[in-house]
């Protein structure tokens, strides 16, 4: 074990977690857990702002956040990240294993041990720790009862904090003003990938810590969903779908945008109106204490109504997460509350021919919503 | 169950696929196993061809590869994965399940049992696949054997197939060049930021996925392992640490320089000649037979004798995952084989002063080793 040198994050970000602890303190009395261990990258990253690098890259180098009802809060981490970690967490002290030599499991007991809670209340994410990673720990704390508290951070994370909410909007605008900046420097004849690079360039520019998923598409690869920027020319009347999938801070933006290469035809025209028309129809619903289920069913119903594809889905939360609760689905039965926010996104597919969607970030507010982005007319790309 | 048209991939991908088959299949006669079902991205990546963007970024859109001793080979993912998979992967068929409808441990299961293996021996991931999952699939197949075959794939990646070589040897070089280059763009005043933005613009045009983790790391700042860029701003006297890690098809780069921003001093410039020769010191040990553990010491030994702090390991593996078997580390027991890529990467980090690293990336071959890059002397950076 060893202490931190009184380094750390700045004073902004340790008000960020200050905000964060504080619930996640009650969460614990709450749930008359213990102790609660963190090891995914979105719940270590939420409850105590470290990042490090490898930890997804290298998947063996799992990192921890332990927050227990008393005694010291604590990040875990493999040696080699704990000068990072050191500057990023707000948590009171970093302990580093030694790859290759301890197994972090085993770093994640000692620390329960040495709390006194060997035969403790153990939260632990079994939704995300490998099956060997819990049979590790059951063996090494035999007489712990462990819990799975998975839904406890899925539940906690949807309301977000003023400072989360600062970071999504931010980064959020940032790639509503980029897309629809970097669709005006290309043209008939450029590729998907030159317009991706573009966006790419900018994003990081502005602060972004990587495109996650950028997605952009254009003719029928645009009725893919997820395809990332490849070598296909971009051609007169093609619909080009973007997707601005990344984080700045840890915090997501996904803002999708649909444009066309010189003139719509009817088709086009026809599609992208029916799909705006349901955006505004789901954000006109946005307040506490609708369900996700009703918002989902406008836009299934406007979409049936026109003779298009629906998805199966048509919005879900955002944060240190791309798609978090509360999904709005066939099957939401979360209710809205003020502070999540959540991607509106009506998307169709037309197998074969285009497809298209309008995504904005969604602020749910007390009175209704506030949205951080959003989409206007079907965005032109210039033809020679 | 969805079969799938006749698209697929291309020729050269389908006679890459080919040549891993051959191998699973004989690891799947050797084991005893009826079936194999990879999970994790990269055993999913290199059994199949398949990457679905989402599956990192939404982690319960599992997919999976189910490669049985006998019927058609399968990859099982997301529905709207589906039509780029079919894009990618050499397998038979592609079955979709939809996400909030179906569990993908249940599309699983629904595989296994149509193929009359509701009581096989079945291969998963326990390393990977979460303990939901596995209990998940447990309770879904009761009188199956599932067994652990982490260390199998593990073993099978080790060695190279041909396609594998010319994937790694193409984005491996476009790394090394790509920093060459770009040191030579940037000077004193610019920022680690301004170069990594240089570096990533070039390793996407040079048909880079992404880099999915770059280091650019300044000053004291590259005594900090995995550094991504910040807005520190390059000083004469500077050292500079690059580390360009990405991927290509699907295959990692992992290729480390370090620069001075002008001159070096007579204290950098020795240790820089210390990692040079621990490096050549390595390189001309490797061939076929030799321990990771006697590759380690050369360097350890070599680092003491500097009186330079030493990394814990000195080498890896490389290929659809950025470390892998075999590591060079004091604990390393693996002897080498033809048709291993390794890196070698001495490093060492003086904290609070600097860090320099030298990696390249070698082929074992039957008599020896083939460099695939060759860091040279240390790289400068201008000065106004």
């Amino acid at each position: 074990m060893s202490l931190s040198p009184p380094l750390g994050p700045s004073a902004a970000r340790a008000e960020a977690g200050h905000e964060i602890l504080v619930r996640v303190g009650d969460a614990l009395q709450r749930e008359g857990l213990d102790v609660l261990v963190a090891t995914s990258p979105e719940n270590l990253v939420y409850a105590s702002g470290a990042a490090p690098p490898s930890q997804r890259t290298v998947r063996s180098r799992l990192a921890a956040a332990v927050i227990a009802a008393d005694g010291p809060t604590e990040t875990i981490v493999v040696m080699l990240e704990r000068p990072l970690v050191l500057t990023q967490t707000w948590l009171d002290r970093v302990t580093a294993y030694v790859e290759f030599e301890q197994h972090p499991i085993d770093a994640i007991a000692t620390s329960l041990r040495d709390r006194g809670l060997a035969d403790g209340r153990i939260g632990i994410e079994t939704a995300h720790l490998s099956h060997d990673d819990v049979e590790h720990l059951r063996a090494a704390l035999p007489d712990a009862e462990l819990r799975s508290t998975d839904t406890l951070w899925s539940r906690l994370r949807m309301i977000k904090t003023p400072s989360e909410i600062a970071a999504i909007r931010a980064i959020g605008a940032a790639a509503e003003r980029i897309t629809a900046e970097c669709v005006q420097l290309v043209g008939e004849g450029s590729t998907e990938r030159e317009l991706g690079d573009l966006i790419t360039d900018r994003y990081l520019a502005a602060g972004g810590d990587a495109l996650t998923m950028l997605v952009v598409a254009a003719g029928e690869r645009s009725a893919h969903l997820n395809g990332p920027p490849t070598d296909r020319v971009l051609q007169r009347g093609d619909v080009v779908r973007t997707d601005v999938i990344g984080t700045a801070n840890a915090y997501y933006s996904d803002v999708a945008r649909t444009a066309i290469v010189g003139d719509p035809d009817q088709a086009q025209q026809r599609v992208y109106d029916v799909l705006s028309a349901a955006h505004d129809a789901c954000l006109s619903m946005l307040r506490p204490g609708v369900l996700g289920t009703d918002v989902y069913r406008v836009y299934h119903d406007a979409m049936v109504a026109a003779g298009l594809p629906a998805y199966h889905f048509v919005g879900h939360g955002l944060g240190v997460t791309l798609h978090e609760e509360p999904f709005i689905s066939p099957r939401s039965t979360i209710a809205l509350e003020a502070g999540m926010v959540l991607c509106i996104e009506p998307l169709t597919s037309i197998e074969g021919q285009f497809g298209m969607q309008v995504e904005d970030e969604i602020l749910i507010t007390e009175n209704g919503c506030e949205p951080l982005t959003r989409a206007g007319a079907l965005l032109r790309i210039g033809v020679a």
